[in-house]
């Protein structure tokens, strides 16, 4: 029986994909309005993946990076111009996926809820509380604090520990097949594929990535719940 | 006769005091919510300030300071919940200070205008674009681009210079009379003190700290200017 529910936080909880996508758009076009000398905004928004790619997604000063691919010199407007398109456009876009909070909040009545995600964790407890649903979870197990990271089974297992139950009596939900139901699946736990964000194409790479559910919206997960009695 | 006026950010444009001020209480008061052991929001506040004022306002990590000085265990949903509500304060009161933009705008028309800022480059243009002036200034110096700071004359010389104006075609807004005023008469430029945020009650300390002017709403600038000519 299930008694504790674990969720992947970008692109499970909240449209990470559009959030990025959006901000850095935003950021690419505050700063050739703040003086970049380019005007191709496509280019430079593929030119700033890249860059980021490179960098990390945690590292701070892609904008410093993107100016030095260009060949232009430092420039703390342009820079600024982008930090402040990008928080701008951030704060509009860090909003629960519909139906995120009222299911959480009725799942909460029967299961313990938990979240299991690669980050640091100010980062990740920053995207929870600026999506109002921090309050919500028993347990926020994150990849900087824990020294493993999803697909590595460690990480669900130490989850599942905290809350003193097995990992047969645990469904982890997400919409990554290589690291949310690749893990989940490795720590015996059931999984269900959420299909949103820019992977909802993908197809299982093995056996091992094949969720026990798909699902469009997290409300069905009352319907897989009961399946799985 | 006058033909640039340079300007002060933080209490000068825009009301630094306040957005500090409640920033930090919203902080305070997001982390006990967060689960900070502890209650007293005035006390946590007074704490807060003086680990700032220890580690300088451009550290990042405050709140971390904050609970090892309480003794608390290096926590992210409390840390988080205070960077959040700090960021979202900081949203709502960076705006320019009532008649800053149509004064500027106005001035625009016979001066060059200019900023002479203490502080982080990319964060005090971070300041400029939030508070959507940027593309009015001719030159922003800053301490951190130019490693002089007010009252230092070098910082004050170089934006003068930049203009290829001579310091007595200049004047210094600021609210600071240690830094702005000080700072620009010894420059050799006019002064106009403008009496903002927690400072405006300080007096001179010496005859060097004595503006040519003061003014209590940027508005006067033009009343002030007249009487230069």
């Amino acid at each position: 029986m299930i008694k504790a529910i674990f969720f992947d936080i970008d692109d499970t909880l909240y449209d990470s994909t559009s959030l990025t996508t959006m901000a850095r758009k935003n950021s690419i076009r505050a700063m050739i309005d703040a003086g970049l000398p380019a005007t191709d905004e496509e280019k430079l928004f593929r030119l700033l993946e890249t860059v980021i790619q490179k960098s990390g997604s945690n590292y701070g000063r892609h904008y410093d990076e993107l100016l030095k691919e260009l060949g232009v010199a430092w420039n703390p407007k342009i820079i600024a111009a982008g930090v402040v398109a990008y928080e701008h456009t951030k704060v509009g876009y860090l909003k629960p996926f519909l139906r995120v909070v009222p299911t959480l909040l009725e799942l909460k009545k029967k299961y313990k809820l938990g979240i299991i995600s690669n980050g640091l964790a100010v980062k990740q407890w920053e995207k929870l509380i600026g999506l109002g649903i921090h309050h919500l979870f028993d347990i926020v197990a994150t990849s900087e604090e824990l020294k493993y990271e999803k697909p590595q089974k460690e990480i669900f297992e130490f989850a599942v520990k905290k809350l003193n139950l097995k990992p047969e009596e645990c469904a982890m939900v997400g919409d990554k097949l290589y690291s949310d139901v690749l893990g989940g699946n490795r720590a015996g736990m059931r999984t269900i594929r959420i299909l949103k964000g820019k992977r909802k194409n993908e197809k299982p790479a093995s056996k091992e990535e094949e969720p026990d559910f798909e699902i469009k919206d997290i409300s069905e997960l009352f319907r897989v719940l009961e399946k799985m009695k």
